[in-house]
């Protein structure tokens, strides 16, 4: 199994402190030691560019995990993932996030869970580049959504697309995943995945992994607002909130809506 | 105007020594300061995954591009740009290189120079993200391509797809671009591109933008051979050969075939 974060924020905001929390259970506090990933949409103020970093390294050790704990990259769609293999292995082509392309923007996707035998009918353009059951997931996604749509629809014409698309892989296994475009974060539960807004008036927090407390007000305007979405609950004293098995939750601006 | 490299390698190769030298153009002893990028490809033997690196920022400031100047990452095809803004703003989604996928594989693309109201008929999946006339043509080719063969053909076959469809851009402008699957690099000059390979015995070599010399016969093996493309010579002390306009040159295993 794998662990899953994900930061949705109505103003661009650096996940160093979250990062460096997750990462600590790759190796240290957990043994997800077999790649990471994160991707940030930022770019203009559609959030049209996307940064993406995977290694196949555990991200406790990567060069690149060490960098991004120390160099806050501001973005308001943030995904990460550390991997501990279950189907394909430890190799770069198999680190989470996926990217592709679709009408124009960059989607972002992560998973976590095991989807058995699960072999859809890709009949599109979107093909996986390595062998996990995710990125199969993902591709068939990507087809599906092509085929639904014309263009880039609103965010609330995709979550119902989605809503009818999911369940069809979710009867295959676990299946907690993390979708982006940019424009807004989708996440589905299957059995492990909690979620927290932050907003103000903003308090602090210490991390579950490390010896580290923050002071949000100290970081944050009021007109802040941030969701988190994690695996495991990243600090001690916070309402972590626990989705309910086959629930898709959609993040616009650091808040659930619809 | 943009800076292009890449390196074409029998056998995995940092680039630390190129980059270090390739990236004082952007600020420091030229002018391409808006943006940089870089990929690599790497994971299974067959080289299926990708590492993706871009900023915004200038590559002679980036702390991204401040620690790939440090950290040798191995990788039989290396493709990296610096940018000088001609078409599109300063952000993230018009930084080069692109990457799409086709065929279950990942495909990199950087170009230097101009196309002048290039505006292609895209009816494919393959969308730009960004404004760019580079992009704009990347995705052009990935169209084709895909309408041309139905899985990943030989890289010969690829060569002569590529020499069909590459005239009908180049017509409109300067386009001196670098293009990758991970299996071979392409290339092609229009006004600005020079090329060397490296192979036993090897020699040294001085940078020419920076006060670095390399022995390459510390670092190799007598069965390693590099292939390096670059707008301008990067050493001072090595026989560049200028590619003539309109040239077309595919390598494969660091040196160029066909």
């Amino acid at each position: 199994m794998c662990q899953l974060l994900a930061l949705n924020c109505k103003n661009p905001t650096d996940a160093t402190f979250s990062f460096s929390g997750f990462t600590q259970r790759a190796g240290i506090t957990d043994h997800h030691a077999d790649g990471w990933g994160i991707a940030f949409f930022e770019g203009s103020d559609q959030d049209r560019g996307l940064r993406h970093f995977i290694d196949h390294l555990p991200a406790s050790q990567s060069p690149v995990a060490e960098l991004l704990r120390r160099y806050p990259i501001k973005s308001r769609n943030i995904l990460a993932h550390i991997r501990k293999a279950t189907q394909g292995d430890v190799l770069l082509e198999n680190c989470h996030p996926f990217v592709r392309e679709l009408w124009g923007r960059y989607w972002v996707f992560a998973h976590n869970g095991n989807l058995a035998d699960y072999h859809p009918k890709l009949h599109g353009v979107y093909r996986p580049v390595g062998d996990t059951d995710s990125e199969r997931a993902f591709c068939w996604i990507m087809q599906e959504l092509a085929k639904s749509h014309a263009s880039v629809p609103s965010v609330h014409e995709l979550t119902l697309t989605l809503r009818e698309l999911v369940p069809t892989i979710a009867r295959f296994g676990n299946f907690n995943f993390l979708l982006s475009n940019g424009q807004a974060l989708w996440t589905h539960a299957s059995n492990q995945l909690c979620y927290l807004e932050r907003k103000h008036p903003f308090t602090s927090a210490r991390l579950r992994d490390q010896d580290v407390r923050i002071d949000f007000a100290d970081h944050t305007t009021p007109d802040d607002r941030v969701a988190v979405v994690v695996t495991a609950p990243l600090t001690v004293d916070e309402a972590w909130i626990t989705f309910a098995p086959g629930e898709l939750a959609t993040f616009v601006d650091g808040e659930r809506v619809y």
